[in-house]
């Protein structure tokens, strides 16, 4: 399942700009990313040394553009066994880092590059990418349903992201390595440290399976504030997120923010309202995060046009045909060629309006409808996003 | 509590029509409905006994027109402390009942008369209710959960509506009653019987602190299509129902389209992803069921304006107060005056069009946003639906 990483292809130039890149800017560095996207790699990592650069990214670099650690860097990720992973790459998540392009929200900016520990592509793997994440504090619920959802989805051929971190995150790499899949795990440290230090010989497995991936230089210690900013990454590299469990305030719900800041799919499972470990997951199901239970439900959510035919061959099925009979007579009300709004529908489809409007939400969601100022139009069959 | 019942003002006549009619015409009598509102009760029973009725009329009332048990059915009543409530009567929910007029569905006719047995004032009682149903194979969770929310809406001044079954139903009137609130328990049989027998001591508490209520007259057993059918009443006698526990395929899942299907508020309650006793509940909320996991989640839900304020005079709230940031920016990018579309306001408070959607439907739900042919307004506060 693990695809093969290319033949190297980028110029050791380019290697060490952007391994100088990652040292002296601190994620997450928006300006200085757009300066390298700009001018060049090589050329803004000149420029910072310079100190000839715009004042945006002055204020990113300037504390630390004395750092010159590119080859001791370089050396102490080749003694763990990792690489740099830079976006010049094939290999590079050039797809779902796309969704930094949907916000403008300052702390939502794309790596500069990534440290990276494993075989696998880390393009590759995220292209069926879903991200599981949730409370450290996890109950014995929590972590069995994280494990039973990562080893599903290892099994239908998706990738779980993750953090490593102890309670779900654990359980969630655990699951997918136990259904056979590949699994990647984003750290808030450098690859040289495995945190947390009780988790050291399943990041070793997760190498070895996967790929573990840091933005954070070697040596960088696991800050307080890495973790928050790391999690946009586990929420870039996949379609959509799971939060397991989650107290209210968590930083599960960070992650939820920014995945749906990022424009993917938001998830939560649901347990028991006696549980405090889930009150973050009855939240953002109340403020419209998808309830799943399986992870079929995961799937089909987060998953491509054409994957999950593959497996089916034998039985081709219409977009509609998952349709429940509310969803399947708003379609039917919905004109092949001419939009609509939702008074029109409710009235052709005999339905109340919100009736009709849940069901057109959902239709959305399946790529059967499509909403342009304030009407909705039928589509043509996309299964899923 | 309980708003003591109004002195008889409906006379004899139509009392006994009414009785009549419930003994001939088998629940639900859409067009006998019709017919006695047309033309009065004691009319539409004299048409019905001559067989001079039109053809739906004598669908419905032809195999038994000849059953003259009027005498005896009014006798068994009042021998077991029942009495007859007619829609001539002040005390009739007639605003709970409007939502009949909602829906052509043939099964979601309004009843003819009901039968109650408690010295409560259903109008009285009804003016500010949930109805609670679930599994009748309910787990020990579901059951504590049925009685806790039972108890926390009988302390907020909600009257608590189910069916008296064994399981959810049967915790959620105890927790009701443990509340000290008045509880309602609508019956698909005569109420000269008590069914489940186990429940008989139940429902002599039910009435005495509430109403117990059938639309069977005495000595109707409960018949497995009653139990569908008295199922419409449940929903149409509560602003909101909650759903508890329900497998996939269950009763409570057709009083959960009653309840939509009368334009109520439909809820539901999450558990453990691996109870099957949940299964139904997390499908209703996955296809847009509101997930409650409290009492005050359900009152703000189906509260009424001024009710809740009244509690709290010493804090004047502004309905945007319990938003999230997300909703407040949305609320703020709404004109005073104005309408606009998604994509205006999506680019007004910065944020991309599904999470300004998300957003919209919550203020919507606040009663803090219209929405008229695709287009988004601000609205004056008013506190729930």
């Amino acid at each position: 399942m693990i695809a093969a990483a290319p033949p190297a292809v980028v110029g050791e130039e380019i290697l060490r700009a952007r391994a100088y890149l990652l040292r002296v800017a601190e994620p997450p560095a928006r300006a200085t990313g757009r300066l390298a996207d700009l001018m060049g790699a090589v050329a803004a990592a000149d420029a910072i040394r310079r100190g000839d650069v715009p004042e945006a990214v002055a204020d990113e670099t300037s504390a630390r553009s004395g750092a010159e650690r590119v080859d001791a860097d370089l050396e102490a990720a080749a003694a763990c066994g990792a690489r740099l992973l830079v976006p010049e790459d094939p290999e590079w998540p050039q797809w779902p880092f796309a969704c930094f392009g949907l916000t403008e929200r300052k702390d939502l900016a794309p790596p500069l590059a990534l440290w990276v520990r494993g075989t696998g592509s880390l393009g590759g793997l995220t292209d069926r990418a879903v991200a599981m994440v949730g409370a450290r504090a996890a109950t014995g619920y929590g972590t069995h349903t994280a494990a039973e959802l990562g080893a599903g989805l290892a099994a239908a051929g998706q990738t779980v992201v993750s953090g490593a971190a102890i309670g779900i995150d654990g359980a969630a790499h655990r699951g997918a390595l136990a259904g056979g899949g590949p699994t990647v795990a984003v750290l808030a440290c450098g690859l040289d440290r495995a945190y947390p230090t009780s988790h050291a010989g399943l990041i070793d497995r997760i190498a070895r399976q996967g790929l573990v991936v840091s933005e954070y230089p070697p040596g960088a210690v696991p800050a307080r504030h890495r973790f928050l900013v790391r999690n946009r990454l586990i929420a870039a590299l996949s379609a959509g997120t799971v939060v397991v469990e989650a107290a209210l305030r968590s930083g599960a719900q960070r992650t939820a923010s920014d995945a749906r800041e990022l424009g993917t799919v938001l998830m939560a499972v649901p347990g028991p309202v006696t549980s405090a470990a889930s009150a973050g997951c009855h939240e953002l199901i109340r403020q419209g995060a998808l309830l799943v239970t399986r992870a079929e439900e995961i799937t089909e959510a987060t998953g491509r046009l054409g994957v999950e035919l593959a497996r089916e061959p034998d039985r081709p099925q219409r977009g509609t045909d998952a349709l429940d009979e509310v969803q399947a007579r708003v379609h039917d009300a919905l004109p092949p060629r001419a939009a609509r709004d939702i008074a029109w529908l409710a009235v052709e489809a005999g339905m109340d309006r919100d009736t009709v409007r849940s069901a057109l939400m959902e239709l959305e969601r399946r790529g059967l409808a499509s909403f342009h100022e304030g009407r909705w139009q039928r589509r043509t069959r996309r299964r899923n996003r």
